[in-house]
């Protein structure tokens, strides 16, 4: 009887530590998600405050990342969990490297903003803008379906990172115009490029995220493979 | 006495597992070098054949990295290592990580190894050869640290990066002026642009996976700290 208590309670501390890192990870990403929404204000008015506070907020952002990985190993050595309680903890542990870097992106966001070069290239950071309020949808949707660990949901976001693809494609072609038709301004559009080039990465990222749900659910690695495939073994 | 020699048959046989590990994520590693240096062969060679074996040569790197990683898994929950075996494990999970990603980095620079454009940009193409295979080295020496589970190198080769910072940086710099002084090139340069970037990123990948060295030798995470602070805990 005294067993079976011990056991529950071990049982019981063991799931409020899941839960635990759990909303860690999703408080985690909220802060990104943050951080993503005010680099790309400070690009569109070119707000070079906000931007700096961007790059100052990222240490809070690399430390998250530092403090449930550690967590998720102090749980795997204390707990030494197995089946889905293993893979939760190992999904979590990789989403938040995808997290940091999604972080790193925005920082980059910033640093574009905070160019003065820029302000000549309103119209492609406009672009970027927009393209940057679809990624931050993605994001949003992605820490969604990761609250609900929901993997139909995962693999529609996986999907959708192609159209994220093509608006990235189209800027890249608009700015290769600009620079065509006016070579001085090469390097300022250079700079627009690499932010562009974080926004896109950031649907990356979603995507690695949407694969680590969609372990956790299935208990099944969809890296690398087709959707074809991938939807075979969401059906299993 | 049976009790004896049955914990060490088990022990015997984790032992085995770690070390499988351990040389398969080496083997990884080996694989990943060669599509680097291929890649670069054929970037310099325009040789668009070498190229597509780099390209077809990716799917196998991402087999291990799946492969390892469901290892790596099988292990925490059969063997529910702690401390330094754990450290192992997860140090390895997350460098299969990074080294697949700096396979993608190859098919990146086989692609631009494929682009006829390209070979309108020999002397660009010389400067990212040289950056490569400065790359290439730092990989080797990486994967060496890797071996021998050296931090005091991983600091020494972590520490390197910023020379092929530098390296990427006269690049972009020479970059510019070849699209300023004949825009109608800027498309092919652009494609350029992104083999630099993608052998500017291996150097990166490098400094993760010297970062995993650490944390495994010093069971320390030395991630988003200075190398004053990393210097003292490498003292511990």
């Amino acid at each position: 009887m005294e067993n079976m208590n011990l056991n529950k309670h071990i049982s019981g501390q063991f799931n409020a530590e899941l839960d635990d890192i759990r909303n860690r990870v999703l408080a985690m990403g909220g802060l990104v998600e943050r951080q993503l929404e005010q680099s790309l204000d400070a690009l569109a008015a070119l707000d070079a405050e906000l931007a700096q506070r961007v790059i100052e907020g990222d240490h809070k952002v690399n430390g998250m990342e530092v403090a449930i990985d550690e967590e998720c190993t102090r749980i795997i050595a204390k707990r030494q969990p197995a089946a889905s309680d293993l893979r939760l903890v190992l999904a979590i542990s990789k989403t938040i490297t995808d997290l940091e870097r999604i972080g790193d992106a925005c920082v980059k966001i910033a640093k574009a903003a905070m160019d003065k070069r820029s302000k000549n290239q309103q119209p492609l950071l406009v672009s970027i803008e927009n393209m940057g309020r679809h990624a931050t949808r993605t994001l949003h949707s992605t820490l969604d379906a990761l609250a609900r660990m929901d993997a139909d949901v995962a693999l529609e976001l996986h999907k959708e990172d192609t159209k994220l693809d093509k608006e990235y494609e189209g800027i890249i072609r608009q700015l290769m115009t600009y620079m065509m038709a006016d070579p001085r301004s090469i390097p300022e559009v250079l700079d627009v490029l690499w932010a562009a080039r974080a926004v896109e990465r950031v649907g990356d990222r979603c995507q690695n995220i949407c694969e680590y749900i969609i372990y956790y659910v299935k208990g099944k690695d969809v890296r690398h493979i087709s959707y074809e495939e991938m939807e075979k073994d969401l059906k299993l």
